[in-house]
């Protein structure tokens, strides 16, 4: 049987491109002999499509979504994922389904059983877990169709009870698919290979996989849908960051020792891409074309800059540089020849009347009080007034350009270089932000020398320097990584050699800013645990703070 | 066998506090002559602890706290919920556990079995449902230990498919105890009554139920720990919005039809108080004691300006006026007006010279362009920068003024009047200010009639008014509350007589604001489904926008 496996770029609650998207794809296996197209999970819908889930009109969207797909499925299989209602009576109002099309109509229909909820999944907020397990006959092969997570509970700490390829197996089927919804992290494309892979290894079978592409506010889908044959050898494997049909051939599947060799990972070039595609697809999919972002002449506005000029073309991208008394003149240098570099449009606009007008304003409040923290935030401040009425008065995105490191430790100003619509880097620590400028520069300088090699500042009073109130990156970067993504509490952290007070006091300061992530921009995931939807914390608390 | 409810006011992850707290009532508990006190579901950590859960630290300061808690338990047994590592080998990490305490140690432990993961509730994030159930012999008493969800199980289309207390029945205990954490809204106390009264009434044995009470972020505990009878009578019930200790006989609560006549609820009245609450335990828990905030002439400030001065006392509030050149004169004679009748602190800052400076900056670049939204925006914007910069500089947190009706809609601006620590009125829908301003003024004018009786108005723009751009409140408000709180479709709200376009209009201007409320404070919580963590949704979506 030849199967297509169809990795597509869907958009959330956007039925009619969904539903062409995935009927003009069903054509084109038609065509290239298939006798089975498979889906990606809840490719009606997109995922994910949160609390829209709680709406009856939106599944009855998908039900119709589907009866229109299914009358393409003649002469061709169709296999895809939608919500579907639970009509058990008993348990919650849905399930998540892997559905199999077949003669214009609905053949078969398997329930998620295993609902991923940690990080960013929420699927037990919406979704009956299947209990009932039945693999599908179709065109002499036996199929046992599973939905993402299903096949996760892995390794020596499963985080289910049970797997529901356990009771699959015993009706012995002859090859596996699963539909996915998997998002990407900087580790996630090998992670999702060796659970692949001891599926394979477990059962014995040949397992094809189909994930979407694309990305959704701050998810970032990268694809990779893979056929791998029954020895565990990869006998195909889809693009990265791309759509894509990856055709295979089910007795190619259980010829042992495939050649196929998967496109070798990069980590920086894979956050790169990424990236790139987070801002290309969010502006898409909100129906805008522009960004706008300010550019200090820092290494942050630089790489965000670069990205969203690759994303969407250096024309549709405006930096704006918005010099103050205590910019240096290296600042609106750097920042120039970036922009000359990369060909994008910019704009020069002093905050100097501005942040003298508040001065003088303020001054009846403020008498006698010395220089500060209020002082520096009017700046900052004053330059997001001056990005968001150009990005209101022309209809740019205004672009955010705060670090990982910055946002763990509350070092931003809120409604001031907090803003924007899309954070591009902040799941990127500032030790990456450097690599990235560098991943870059690697064909030929971009980001002008002097802006990767000056000492960080935020130039809000003079001579700052960001180690003047913060440690060194280097150092900052490990203990916030063995925090936030791993777990490690203070004693953890003391034994592994960091210093007691260090460990402490930047504990102190992730804690203590929730209130500002509380409500900075969506921010392109690209690790493990980025800050938003995968990281909830409650703002009133005091637990190492 | 005499009991104690203890009704607590816990701080998340303030370990000392909340074992100080817990173990003060005991002692007060024990002098009071009772033989066992009961404290509320994860009474130990505070609830929700949200993910410090993924934490193994802080996992070891609740053991920690439990142990220590436990040696107070001589002479008198405790229960109490604490999170507990699942040291089964299989499923998640946790369980979420009522413990009881005698003779100084752990002596049981029930694991919760319904995991409520729905609205603001995200417990199977982390939690292992518990799967084994065993009654607890103690002076003469067989209790049936269940944590909150557990007995929630009821009415016509029941959301797990079994009931921990059909398991335990069987072992014919002869007291349900059930320990809470149930926030407030506005229909909340009523149904929470139903569903203990219906446990009553299925099994025939007495219930014990402990809340907690008092506010953590946006989640408002309204307490109400309740004693119920074998005949489903009302045998006490301690205070709404304030800790509280309820002690109950057991003997007393098979004598059937108790006389206690339970307080009855006033909606309005309920929110009212649930706001103070919220303002006062946000300041309180995060170390601040003053709040200030912009007054604009209208409702909005003026109800956040009273509930403010009631929750801190009038000293602590300041209220800034910040007028331009559309501000109308009635608007800074009602706002002063207002602060009189309040005792507030008050500051008059003009925005016109900061707005002027904005407007001379950007003129270059918005040659011949007419006046909008982008110049609205600027003013909205001006006035967050001064309010701002006064917190920074003097330690307030300012309140959000926005009500819920224009948070759906988006109408108001990101980094403007969209700022603040927190929202107070941001799930109470216009018409419901109204009745708050009227409540606020039952015994006295506090907030002027002019502030109630003129139209309102953002005046941003020479003759505004809310009216130009929206709907009548009196239809917004009612289109609003079926789609966000009844997920209604647009067919449903057509059938139930509402117009087309406006329908359609409405829905649309709700989804598309998405990306706006993602960048709001957190908003005290008062309604079934408010914005925020209650409710979760794409930004990136296409469906009925």
């Amino acid at each position: 049987m030849k199967i297509a496996l169809c990795q597509l770029n869907y958009h959330i609650g956007h039925f009619d491109q969904n539903i062409q998207r995935i009927t003009d794809a069903i054509q084109k296996a038609k065509k290239a002999g298939a006798n089975l197209a498979v889906f990606a999970e809840l490719a009606v819908s997109g995922y994910p499509p949160r609390d829209f889930l709680d709406f009856d009109d939106f599944i009855t969207r998908c039900e119709t979504a589907v009866q229109h797909i299914a009358s393409f499925a003649t002469g061709i299989g169709v296999i895809l994922g939608a919500p579907v209602f639970n009509k058990t009576g008993k348990g919650k109002r849905l399930f998540n389904a892997a559905l199999f099309l077949n003669n214009g109509k609905v053949e078969a229909v398997s329930h998620k059983a295993l609902l991923p909820n940690y990080d960013i999944f929420d699927e037990y907020r919406y979704f009956e877990p299947g209990r009932e397990f039945a693999t599908i006959d179709f065109m002499g092969e036996r199929i046992a169709l599973t939905v993402c997570e299903d096949l996760w509970n892995v390794g020596s700490k499963p985080l289910y009870t049970f797997s529901p390829m356990d009771e699959l197996i015993k009706q012995s089927p002859t090859l596996m698919i699963n539909i996915a919804a998997s998002p990407f992290h900087s580790q996630q494309a090998e992670i999702r290979r060796k659970v692949l892979t001891e599926n394979v290894d477990r059962y014995k079978i040949p397992l094809l996989y189909v994930n979407h592409v694309g990305a959704q506010t701050e998810l970032l889908f990268d694809g990779g849908s893979v056929a791998i044959a029954s020895d565990g050898s990869v006998a195909g494997e889809a693009c990265y960051f791309e759509p894509d049909m990856l055709l295979t051939d089910t007795q190619q599947l259980r010829t042992p020792n495939h050649l196929f060799q998967p496109v070798p990972q990069n980590r920086i070039g894979n956050i790169h891409d990424a990236l790139v595609m987070g801002i290309k697809n969010y502006f898409e999919k909100l129906g805008f074309t522009k960004a706008i972002l300010g550019l200090s002449g820092g290494i942050d506005s630089a790489v965000v800059l670069a990205l969203a000029a690759r994303a969407l073309g250096p024309e549709n991208v405006l930096g704006v540089l918005l010099p103050s008394r205590f910019s240096s003149d290296h600042s609106v240098d750097d920042a120039l020849e970036l922009t000359a570099n990369l060909g994008t449009q910019h704009a020069v606009v002093s905050i100097e009347d501005a942040f003298q007008a508040f001065e003088k304003t303020l001054s009846p409040h403020f008498k006698g009080l010395p220089f500060g923290l209020a002082e520096e935030n009017l700046q900052a401040r004053s330059r997001a007034v001056i990005l968001m009425a150009l990005s209101n008065k022309f209809g740019h995105i205004l672009l955010n350009t705060s670090n990982k490191s910055e946002a763990a430790v509350g070092y931003g100003t809120l409604y001031g270089d907090m803003s924007g619509g899309l954070s591009v880097i902040g799941d990127v620590y500032k030790t990456d932000v450097f690599a990235l400028a560098h991943y870059i520069n690697k064909q030929g300088i971009i980001i002008p020398t002097n802006i990767i090699t000056k000492p960080p500042s935020a130039e809000l009073r003079p001579d700052q320097k960001d180690s003047d109130s913060l440690p060194d990156y280097e150092i900052l970067d490990k203990i916030l990584c063995h925090y936030i993504e791993e777990f490690k509490g203070p004693n953890d952290l003391i034994e592994m050699g960091f210093e007691k007070t260090l460990v402490e006091r930047v504990l102190r300061m992730v804690n203590q800013n929730e209130y500002k992530r509380h409500q900075t921009p969506p921010i392109l995931r690209i690790s493990q645990k980025a800050f938003g939807m995968g990281r909830r914390m409650p703002i009133v608390a005091r637990y190492l703070s």
